[in-house]
């Protein structure tokens, strides 16, 4: 039921819709997709700035077991993203320098691992950008068949290989394949009708009238004392 | 017993004061007033070299939602400090650019969330300086009521309105307002006195007879091996 | 059984030992010495790109006294690393400027502490390097013996007074001081395995191929779908 | 594209495949299906002994808030068990005795809740099974819109509704609903071989040589020394 | 300004109001005044169906020192309950048997500690309950002042003493003493509106009737689907 | 450096030193050998009341395998405790009824594990006693050699194989193998000790007195205020 599985082809997003989509930050993207796919908290960018947005390439491993991303290189494309889901919580280093050569190689964009990574200094460096839950010298092995490209749960999100995958300082979020053009337009009126907020609240009109909330709080029976 | 209520007129610190005791920081001032006032050390900056200190404005909110910190804003005056407690344990993401463009528009040095933020680039660029429990993309409603300006317990520190809070890269500490030209008399001392040591480290001397620690060791019993 | 005790006199490695070995990063040597000796993951620099290797002196120390520390100055020389390990989990800032002032003026290398530190800010501008578990500005007693010299456990890892410290972004490992050479040896040929990889991966070879995973795959019975 | 809806029908496994699955416990189940659909082991009983298995309703709720609880219900069915996912990580105790009260006169089997649980005296006594993250007193509000029946991330695990629920002392996994019969199947050739294990064990045969495991220590290279 | 110091006499609510709060959970109580008071989810009880309530003596301690609890011992009365609180965090086991026939012999009814306790097994035996963050056989020393019956953060929650502690299954929260008689009373309502609602529940009607949330649903525009 | 090995013959105290040690709990041989070899305080048994102590046979494991668990079985005697330490953390189920029904046959008295094991119910009613760090229905494989019986540290604490190991409601200690006749005198001489200063506190004297701790609050400056 369970079988190891390596799926060689999967459906991407078009380049053009992934240029127009990675125009926006993660925040802007969980908001525009109605807060769905947003990854825990816990994953980290392990340098500042970095920006990355492309179709996943799923990779599931054993704990201290590194053996299927090795497997998935071979079916990254330019502009992919590679995620690695686990099957139990592990912070071991499954990733580091060498992989990023690899990957780089192959055009790879960046990685998300709900794991560990090291050569944390030369991956800063090469400007390999990893967001990751730990950082950790600590080697794996490579013993035990995982799988590529199957839907996996990382970092408490459903990912299924092909989805969009965004990453910047706010963390990581996933954009379901088929929604990418719709949550992009959703971002961009987001956008606009926040730039349009941010002139006003600059300017120091107050959230309590830009929104609309007095009434709100007064029918919810705030008080107010000096 | 517990009405929800915004408290619009507050005690604030004199600006000589506030001027006086901004020029030390949280380690500093934490000693001055007899390690009181600390708040948890999961309390960490979005970026390093910020330092604020000023008045609090206290806000108290539901897990997921924000509504109170836009109530909070109309409080605010130049200078002080947004400080948001939570009545629960909470990552999401309560703050972000636009909130900070009103804060900043009103001249508000500085938010201490015990909750999470996010737009951390954006923040960053702005140097608009945030001390948080977390840093998620997760948004928040506006839904549940509050209050602003009663006391709270923020991170482990209780804090009332008016109250100094100061923050840097060590964390975040309280200073009760009617003690802060108190403390600030303890700090200024501690600071000369800490000078002094440090140059007396700094040429070779040694702690344990600067400190006069000799005796106590040898009264302890310590034993010493070749 | 269990009297506190100051050990005076510990063996160390040579300089010419420990300049072999520094020359390799904590990933690098974790794995030259079959992956043993690394602290827990949680032990992180206060700031980026700091490396260090020298000498442990070991401390033991209770929670929230910081007593021992200052015993142990004393028995510093230049290039060693002091090590602090603790009775108990705790977080507070037991290290801050002067103590860094301290073991700079005696040559010290840096510091690795199971505990907080504090003065982070004057810490980096002194390019004082601290690995640590927390950063807090809760000071700390000096109230109750611990021990130097002794063997310890730090953050998880047995570590004896003299065994090297090796310390980088990916942590902090540790190498028993009658392995120095062995280790150097084993971590020299393992860069210069990994120069080659690196050379090939960047061509476009794949880890599959290079480390001839293929056979085990197909042995595992990994399934291709397309 | 993320409309907070209500799935009311929805497809659950006949009674006699949940019978049938039923004899089996959390940890069979997980091996029999390939190590698949296990919730984070954080989420534990709250009293011991307590077993359960059944159709899934899926509520996907807010933090602190508990309103979809309530839509949930009325959507319950004899022997379904009610499992809540949450948009992000809180603690607070959505579930007591009430609704524990309203599940049970509905035929619900039990709770499953990535969140926290209270009156866990009166849930005991009444012997409705709740496995949650946490136990608190603090309770939720009634203003957020989330999801009834849609596919859940629940403890990091993917949830669809009717997908088989089943939980024991040693935690919670799902069942997929198309998977049931085969899995049962598995399972029950599981525990036969286990059965059969276990009887050689206790005569005191060894797993080395029950497993055939001698040979492979041999091939890595297992030391022995006396 | 934060002198050590011993509080020798505090108010105390009558012996009635204690008698007549203490037939309500830490639930009902924490939502009879509004959701305040509550102390963090992590403090659980070291046996299940410990209930107890009575009036706080409050200590505030060092790391790993229980020096001040034995200085607090003296104060107590029968029916007080101890609650220590703690000046950074620490899971030492402060208290154990022999604290526990000493305030057992002075009625205590019970403690309250944001630290470890030890000797679970015999205050099991004993009956003498504890809420506590950790259970650990690491002892302490006796060696730094802390305060007695001053104002203290315990669990996030501030209590001062002579508050009204109530603790059980579901945690602890605390009552402030002025508001023990109004508090008593808004539990009684809640108890009987929902000792109503139960019998309702139980005869199969919905909390969303009961509660009258169908037409909030469908203000908040939750759609149905089948 | 670190070849995986299996150390068949190790040294054990007699039994008639065991008999004498395991008449006392955990805290008192904590406190009796100072303080040392204490586990962390998160490895907690399976059920309460279990209590162990016996030589160790030390096991080190790799994340998510449970191989050398196999090949320690067969080194083990009747008495001994199984304790395994893992080389990075993991809470995955190494251990359940088929490796308990195997240890029972060799007379083995119980596991210690710094990770997770399963079957929890099971190995309540066959008795079993577990310390571990987790429950988790999530099983391992057996692909990655480690050792048997080299010096581990497991869960903070230094272990050598035939150290005594002793566990109760209060946690793991481990008591060295050449100290174990010292630590039971010191054990001794504590309970005897205790047993006074429990009969003088249950008669209402305080501790205050019993330790004479009245003059050093007063050196300490402590004052009191009614």
């Amino acid at each position: 039921m369970n079988d190891p599985v390596v799926v060689r082809q999967i459906e991407r997003p078009s380049a053009n819709l992934i240029a127009d989509l990675q125009r926006y930050g993660v925040s802007t993207l969980h908001e525009a997709q109605g807060r769905r796919g947003l990854l825990a908290s816990y994953m980290r960018p392990i340098y500042a700035g970095a920006l990355i947005a492309g179709p996943a390439i799923t990779v599931l491993v054993a704990p201290g077991d590194n053996l299927m991303i090795h497997v998935a290189v071979e079916v990254c494309r330019p502009g992919d993203v590679l995620l690695v889901a686990i099957t139990s919580p592990c912070t071991d280093g499954y990733f580091g320098e060498l992989l990023a050569t690899s990957l780089r190689a192959r055009g790879v964009a960046g990685l998300v691992i709900d794991a560990g990574c090291r050569d944390v200094r030369a991956l800063t460096e090469m400007r390999f950008p990893v967001w990751s839950r730990a950082i950790s010298a600590q080697g794996t092995v490579k013993a035990t068949l995982g799988s590529v490209n199957v839907p996996v749960v990382c970092a408490g999100a459903l990912v299924r290989a092909g989805d969009l995958i965004v990453a910047d300082d706010d963390g990581v979020v996933v954009v379901k394949q088929d929604e990418v053009a719709a949550v992009t337009q959703a971002a961009e009126q987001r956008v606009r009708k926040e730039e349009d907020t941010r002139v006003r609240l600059a300017r120091g009109e107050l959230g309590l009238d830009i929104y609309g909330l007095r009434q709100k709080l007064s029918d919810l029976g705030l008080k107010s004392s000096s």
